[in-house]
Order: C-alpha cells, then sequence, then structure tokens
C-alpha cells in the first residue's frame, strides 16, 4: 500500500507531536516539516529523520535544508497545518493552489473547514478537502458531553473552562497570580468555547464561561448536564468508562490535581508525558434530582488533539470507518 | 451612650480587621485582642492602643499583657471569635460559662451559630446569643445572587468557585501551579458551598463547585441563574448597581483580571487596601433565552466579611434596624 | 514661597504614586497628569484634583481634558517622566524645547541625565536639568551597598537579584512556573545592574547575576560584600539601622517570605500599601571570616524610588541640602 | 554473574526512577520494593513486575503483598533508602540488624554514611556499607565546581539556589507568589548546602545563599567562582563539556527558562522526561578580571541524583572502577 504523504506545516506544541504520531502509522509517513527559526528542537528532529523545509534558511547555517513550503507542498498528499493560532489561514491559499487536502488547528477560524472530533462526526469529513481539528478544550468537551448526547436528551449543559495561562515552556505569558476572566466584547460574553462545540454537536444547548489561571499544565473543566431523562451516577460511569479516549481517574486514588495527573502521565511512559485522553474524576461525579449530572475533567493541551488529526487524515482519504480508524490510533498511541 | 464593649479573640487576617473595624463605629469598641504568639502584627497593634491578653504570656517578654484570654471575656459584652478555623468551637464552652454573646466566623460548624448575612437576614438574629458570620464566599453568593432571589422567582443555581489557593502572606500553602479540585467523599461531592448558603436562603435550589488555583488575592466566582421569568440585562445591571455592597466594575476600564480589582481598591486607600464590596464584572453579565442570567465575580477573601461582623454585633444587641446598622456600617466603612 | 510647578507624565505605577508624594509636599505641587487611554486609574485622579493632560482627548469622552501634553510642559518648572521604558528618550526633545527640568525612571537609558539616589550623590545634581532616578533594584543595591561603601573599604561585591515577573495588576506576563535567567549577548552577560549602580557609586566592583520567578510582589536580593576590613555581625547591623530608607526585619519575627513583608507594609497604613525602605533581614546578616559580610534584602518595585523622585526636585532646584531634604520627604511619607 | 539483589524502601519520586534505573543494569536487580499507602503509582508499578512489601498491608486489598519490609531486607544484598527525609536514619537499625549494605539519600543526616557523588570521590567509598547521595543540589554544585576544583585552585566561591517549591505532583505546597529566603537560627544562616558540599570536596572554600521560588520544575544556581589562576571562557566551556552529567544549553538556541529544559528533556524521550545531567547555560560563561568565573545551571531536581545511586551500588560492592561504572551507567541511562 502506498503511504499517504503527510507535510507538517510548523513543528511547534502541536506539530512535533502529529509527526511523531503520523510516523507511528503504517499507512502514512512524514515527508517533511517545516521552521522557521533554530531551535533546540530542531537538533533532535534532524536525528529522527525528518526533512526541513522552510523560508528563512538563512536562519539554518550548518543544517540541510531541503526546500521551500512550496517545495514541500508540492510533493504532499495533505498538509497538516500546525502554524501559530490565525496563521493557517494565511497558507490556506497555497495548499488550494496545489489542490491539496489540508488539516488545520482549533486556533483557526470556524470557516476555514469542517470542525472534527472523531468520535462524534467521522462520517462528515469523508472525503472533504479542508477540515479543522477543534481546540484542545472543545475536544475534551465534545468527547464527555458527545457520550451524554448520544445516549440521552439533553436538555442544557452549563461548562466551566478553567485554562491553563501558558503552555510549560512558555516563560513570557502569565497571569503569575491573577485569576482573568474571558469577557468579550458585544456578542458571546464568555469565550468562543459554546459557539465552537456547536459546529461539532449542531443542537446542543450549552453555555460556557472561561477564565485564565496561573497554572501551565492542564485545563480543568467543571461541567453541568441537565437531562431529561433520569440518571445515575452508576450509569454515568458505566457510560464514560465504555466511551473512548476518556480515563477515569479517582480523588479517593492520589489525584489531588492536575499535577497527579501530569505525575501519572509520566508514567505511562508515552513519548513527551503525553495524555490524549479526557481525565475525568469518576468520584466527581453528582446527580442531582435525578437528572442533573455534574463533574470535573482535566485536559492536556499539548496532546488530547494528536489522535483526531491522525484520524482526520484517513477519513479525508476514506480509507477506513471511524471505528476501525479510531481502533488503529489508539493502539499505535498507546490509548487502551 | 455606654458602647458596646468587644473582645477579638484572635488578631488575625480577619480579626485585626473587625478590631479596626470597631474601632471607627461611635456605639462599640474594643477592649482588647488576643495572640498566641508574638510577631510583627503586634507591634502595630499595640501601637494602635489595643490591650493584649494571652494563655502564653512566656512568648511576650518585654510586652505588657493585661490578662489571660478568660480575663477578657469577663469584661467583654461580646467576643468575635476569630480563632482559626474548627478552634472557635474549643472556644464556645468559655463565652457560655460568662454567658457572653459570640460571633463566630465561616470557618466554625454550621450549627455553632446563627448563620449571618446582613442585607439577607438580619432580623432573624435579633437578640441571638450565637451567630456565625458565614464564609467569605457565601457572603459574596448571597449579596449577588440573594439580589435576585428577593426580585425573582430562581429555578436554579449553578456556581463554581475560584479560590486562592492561600492569602497573601501565607508562603507554605500551595499550588503553585496545579489546578485541584474540590472533591469530597461520599456526601454532596462538589464542596461545602452550596449547602452552606441554604443556611442563609433557605430554599434556594443551588448546586456549587470549586477547585482551588495557585492565586493568593482574590476568588473568583462563575454563577449561572436560571429564572422564572424573563428579564433584560440592563434589569440585572439596575437590580446589581442598586444592591448594596456590590461594586460593578467593566472589563472594558481595564479590569482585566483580580489584579487590576486589587490595584483599584489600593487606589481607594482603605485600610489594608481592603475591598468589602463584591466586584461584579457588569459587562460579563449576559441573559440566554431571556431567563438564564450568568456573570463573574471576584471576592476580596480577607475582607468582604468585616462589614457583616459590625452589623451582627448591632443586630444582637438589637440597637437598629437592618438598615440603619448597613448604612452607618457602610459610612464608617467607606462603602458607598 | 512658590511652590515648585510639577507635571507627572504618565499615571502608571510610579506616576501616581509620584504625583501623590508630592502632593504631600509644602514646596511642590502638581500641575497636572498626563494618560493616553481611560481607565479605572482615571475616576479615582479626578477625584483626587488632578488635572488630566491628553494627546488622546478622543479617548476621554465625558471627562474634561485640560489640555495637550505640550500645554502641561509649558507650563511646568519640571516634568517628572514617568512613561513607559524607553519611551521618556522619546519626549525628551519637547522638554529641552520648552527649557524644562526633568527627572526620567530607571528604564530610560543611562546617558539621559544624571544617575541619582538621594543618600548617595545628592550634591551631584545640584542645579542639575535632566536626571534620572535609577530603577528600583539599583536604588535597592546603592542604599545598603552605599552605607557600607561610606565606611569601609569594599573589595567586591558579588549580587544576585531574583526579581518578580511582573507587577501585581499585570495578568499578561509570565512566567507561570519557570525560572527564567538574565542572560546578554556579548557584552556584560549578567543583567545591567552591576553597570547601572556604577553610575552611582563610580568606583565600586560589583558582579550582578539576575533571573526572573513567578513572583508579582518584591524583588529579593541575595548580597555578597568582601571588605578590606574585618567587621563584626553586630557592626553591620547597627550601620544598616542608622541609616536612612533602611527597614531591619526579623525572620524568626515572622518575616518568613516577601509576603509577610507586603502584609507589614499594610499594617502601617500608607497609600497603597507601599514600603519605600529597603528591607533588610537583620538575623540573615551573616560575616564569615571576619570580612565577608552577606545578607538578604527585598525590594518593594513598585514604591521605592518614589522618595527619591521629590529628592531629586529639590536637588535640581538647589533648594536645600541632602540632609534636610532627606529629612523632609521621610517625614511627609511617612518613613522613620 | 549473580546480579546483586536491590530493595528499594520508598516507591515515590526517588524509589521509582532507582527502581527504572536498576533495572536497566546487567549486574543488579530491583528483588522489590516498599509502599505505605496504595495510589495510582502501584497499579503501573506493579505492571512492570515489582514485588511489593508493606508494613501496611491492610492499605491493599485486592493486591499481591509479598511480605514485610523486614521479609524484603532480608532478602536483598543492599537497600536503597528512598523514604522521606529524615525517614531513613528510623530504618537504619533494621539495615543493621540484618548486616545489609544501604544507600541513603541526601534529606538524611549527614553522618547516616559516607557522602557521595560519583565523579568527585567514588574511590572513598569502595567497599563501604553505608553511603548517603548527596541532596539534587549538592549534586548539582559538586558536578560543576569540582570540574573547577580539579583543575584549578579555588579561592572561593559564592553560590545562590533558587530552589523549586514544590515537585510537579505536590499541589499542597507552596509558595504561590511569595519569595522566602532561608534563614537559619544561630548557626551558618543561609542553608545547608555549603557545609554539605565540603562533605565531597573537603577543603572548598564555599559560601552558599538559598531561597523557594513558586516554581516546581527545576533548582536555578547562581555560581561565581574566584580562582588563583586566570583562565579564558573558552577554557570554562571545554572544561565543562568534558565532564560528564554536565548538559551545555544555549540562551540564544531557545534555552529561556527552565521551562524549556524541560521541554528539551521531553524531546530526548528518557523515562518521565528526566534530565540527569546539569544544564549549564554556555553563554552565560563570564570571566571577570581573568579570574573570577561565573554561571547559571539548572537542577532536575527529581532526576539528577539517579545515576549516582547506581554507581554507589557498584562501589560498595566493589565491582569495577569509577571510570568503569560511570561509563556504564551512563549507557545504560541515555547520557551522552
Amino acid at each position: 500500500m502506498t503511504k499517504i504523504k503527510v507535510a507538517i506545516n510548523g513543528y511547534g506544541t502541536i506539530g512535533k507531536r502529529v509527526a511523531e504520531a503520523v510516523s507511528k502509522q503504517d499507512d502514512m509517513e512524514v515527508i517533511g516539516i517545516t521552521k522557521t527559526t533554530m531551535n533546540y528542537d530542531l537538533e533532535i528532529a534532524l536525528e529522527k529523520g525528518y526533512n526541513l523545509y522552510t523560508n528563512n534558511s538563512e536562519n539554518f547555517k550548518g543544517v540541510e535544508v531541503k526546500g521551500t513550503i512550496e517545495d514541500l507542498v508540492k510533493q504532499a498528499d495533505i498538509i497538516i497545518d500546525c502554524t501559530p493560532e490565525k496563521t493557517g489561514e494565511t497558507y490556506k491559499p497555497l495548499y488550494e493552489k496545489y489542490r491539496k487536502k489540508a488539516i488545520f488547528q482549533g486556533g483557526e477560524k470556524k470557516n476555514i473547514g469542517e470542525s472534527f472530533v472523531a468520535q462524534m462526526n467521522y462520517n462528515d469529513i469523508l472525503g472533504k478537502d479542508y477540515v479543522r481539528v477543534v481546540s484542545c478544550n472543545t475536544t475534551g468537551l465534545c468527547r464527555t458531553i458527545g457520550a451524554l448526547y448520544k445516549k440521552y436528551n439533553i436538555k442544557h449543559v452549563e461548562a466551566q473552562l478553567i485554562r491553563r495561562g501558558a503552555d510549560p515552556k512558555d516563560s513570557k505569558k502569565g497571569p503569575i497570580t491573577q485569576i482573568a476572566p474571558v469577557i468579550k466584547k458585544g456578542d458571546l460574553p464568555h469565550g468562543h468555547h459554546g459557539p465552537d462545540i456547536k459546529t461539532v454537536i449542531k443542537d446542543l444547548d450549552i453555555h460556557t464561561m472561561a477564565l485564565a489561571v496561573p497554572s501551565s499544565i492542564m485545563h480543568l473543566h467543571c461541567i453541568q448536564v441537565e437531562l431529561e431523562e433520569t440518571v445515575t451516577k452508576e450509569e454515568i460511569i458505566e457510560l464514560l468508562k465504555n466511551t473512548t479516549r476518556i480515563k477515569m481517574i479517582k480523588y479517593e486514588a492520589g489525584f489531588k490535581s492536575t499535577g497527579d495527573i501530569m505525575e501519572y502521565a509520566r508514567e505511562l511512559e508515552r513519548s513527551r508525558n503525553d495524555l490524549f485522553e479526557i481525565a475525568v474524576w469518576e468520584d466527581s461525579i453528582y446527580v442531582e434530582k435525578c437528572n442533573r449530572v455534574s463533574w470535573y475533567q482535566a485536559v492536556h493541551q499539548e496532546s488530547d488533539v494528536i489522535p483526531e488529526n491522525i484520524d482526520a487524515i484517513r477519513a479525508m482519504f476514506s480509507l477506513m470507518s471511524a471505528k476501525e480508524s479510531i481502533k488503529k490510533t489508539n493502539e499505535t498511541l498507546g490509548i487502551k
């Protein structure tokens, strides 16, 4: 079987993880990565055998540059755009010029492509040319709330996103000790997550609020779902346990904070101590008045969207069914 | 008029603030404070003219100790117990022995006395002997949600408390960079605030969730209220603006985070840059489907309960009406 | 006596403090402040009676604007430039155009004016037109090391500056949980403080290192001074105790961290809980081999340079001696 | 060859890493680990095939417990004591009872055994029964300063340790936003690191200061070494580059903070993203007056002592020379 030729445009937090995930598949391969500046990531990337393409070869003295980004795009079957927020849209014309498929990340505008979360709408993007893997937070909301959505009739969801202020490597961004609510002018006042999740689960009645805190390792969500039906705590636990890409954890087993979740991820010995699954505190699941379900969950912002990028590739080339692709991706990435 | 003789048991974060607030009233006076160890607070407390009582006089070499805590209790009309969490209950027998009234803080068990928030249930504690000023967070929830409760029929409230991990002076407690959800074993899973608010607003249908973050300056609340009635954003703004001990702030005026609120408080030139009011982001108020109201608010954990302690004293001695006491307390503390 | 007419260009962290300090003097007055955008500071500034000048009057709807910055400069005897780092130099031509004296802050280049720390080189700026009050950190180093410099022969100083990452109100800057060393390309590798202190104490042999940490409230310095002479710990304590604008504190009195120092400052009831003095841990002073002295000190970055600005005004108009000015400034600002 | 039977007493931050490192050697094996409570670490430890011993079997329902700690000690050739600070000394009598060799960690008192850093004093512990691998910070200081010590005559060293407040998984400890200096009563005022390093490099003239900051990922050191000889920056770089267990990094390659170092470690794909080496910023090395050398270095507190534990085992059984053991340990752990 010919492998799908994948170009990684942007070798940063997401890009380097997608590159590695692609490398672990037998039906696709990384034909090149792009970078704009030389830093400590590059040396290791080259050791791993990735070909470097760049429009700024003057920044890469002593390193073999294979060509420009355009050179790379020409050879690719698909481009995974992992450039910084709002940058993907500036590259889309290049991908269109060569009639190449492309996957964008959640920082791009909604209309850049079809929104995607594998376990929710894989079939919607079969054969599509432009897909947007939604943000880490939206992916996290879709996986868990989506599981309830498939089984029950949801009346209403309230969700609050307590966001890490910056990624672990970023020492420039804050806040250092403040809590900063997200308040938007004019339109929806409390952030974009509510509207964003509706690009995947169209008829969901959801309202979200968001704020940034001085944390760097994970996002934490509080979720309250009001159902039409009555349910028990045990049913919800059972449901989430049987949903893919969700990891049930227990406070009483020592998961006191997001720090313990990341510590656990380190024990799993995956690359970069990533946690692709959404961590749900099983003993936080609470059912009030038989139909109001609430829980805490945590999202590893650097990695939960990685399996989605792999599945999106397969869907866009109609290689296999959702079930098959998710199974294959999970196995190759170590997701049980 | 004879002034009410007030003893302050515990001169810490709350105790020193209550002492100062009492000193600013003309119908009550501080007859003494208690401490267990000598530290940098003491020198200034003595300069301010407070009499020191302690059971640990060996810790206070070179300082005039007026007597034991029991000596102080004997002389007092009322004791404001500001000892650390769960310690007040160990002192209650002493207050009872001398048939003295006492006010406890929110860290004590609910049954230690009548729960109190001045603008909600002043009349309930008229003449009462034991009162518990509820916690800073519960006070904050009661003020704003209580305003809606008085005017509308509330169907349901969801509230999430993003709590500062430790006070500004406390360098021992964390978290440093983690987010730690509150998960309780067995009973109500998500913290004590929901049940606690019901000791003040008995029939409120409220569910709360809570978590600690690496912040030291303020708590932040996300609140979602579902009403029976339809309302407009303007009505809610008007209502909260006309409710005492609430300070409306605007994101677009530069209040980007809790840091800006504390910066603003410093400009007010109150003692210790305290903010007795609950700060509500006016431009975060959002009404969905005409009856779901949501907003962000921030609570200065060190000071919002201070005016409540003063009002409680007046209520317990039936000195004046709620309206008169709140007005008098506000004026003396600089609350507009 | 005619008061010196002071214009405050830039009403931010430093500007608002200088304005207030000037207002407390009887030989000078604030004739106006400038701002570029309207935020929560402004309302209170106007209540305090400051006249507003701005080049961006379109940003100040509903507020009385007295004129442009140029209008203000024309009327002033001296301008205190408190604009953001590196911005003062863009205003200097305007001050020169009207032949007005001006004081700049430590964020400007060294050659913008004479470097100044009142207790070290007041006489050097008598009658001068352009003066630069050095940065908060350099001021802190000059006060304590300068005290030793005046009495002893210093062989060498090593000093390390553990810097707060951002001010308390600033929620955009980090680091959140990283430690970031200051490393400069090519020239002096470890920050500008060593060279900067030499603009005040010309022949001091000092080497400094600096790093940013996730703290917002104070800088902390480690200092190691090697002397030609032998000394005792007691002599050093005595010397620093008798040096102005230094506050001796003790770890064993409860000053466990910079948090306790700020807590103490709040008890002092100065505006904005400022601490103009450099806090030196008395019980950290250590003398090794009779001539190596080391200690920890903390700097309140928002306020320690405020008294220097006041003294600089007096020196530049040759109003009185260093001793007289420092005494007068101290008394008016509550420094003992 | 018979493998040395290693017991790991305490399977926490250090214990789990030592267990894994031992497992990677061909001349030693882990015969059992101990735990006191069941948490999320255990499940993975059992999957890895470790035998569990505990004195608290009631805490481990449903898990196979192989015996008590005493049972484990009896079977071992050597115990690596990784119990919490100051706990090792309570276990020493048990190790002595069965005449078993034991290695303790740096949190124990100095006299519990011979202090050890492989590249400094391997030969000193040949055949010894009780050895103490010094703390992560002392190990870091010994590696770099020790390299200079071996080649040059050191007059004096000043070193400052900016310590992370708590480990990444620990959400209970602070500080959240304060800086807390280490000040000891009576004796050496600035922490134990100076005296501790002298247990390894006996005649070194060193003075250290230390403080805790709101960081969780790495310690950072500022180091200033005064030499008898004159040196160049290039010589120092060359020396450190050729010293084992030191990783030279460059600020200009993107290592802006400890966050970037940990990010780099994640790219290395070692277990738990550990960095066994001391990271030295090559472009921070600065030589003043030809003989004063200074630089910044960072220490991964969770892992830099792991290779030392392995080498200590070999030295205590006189298995091979220092050079051979360090080489073997480095190769098995991926240290270049």
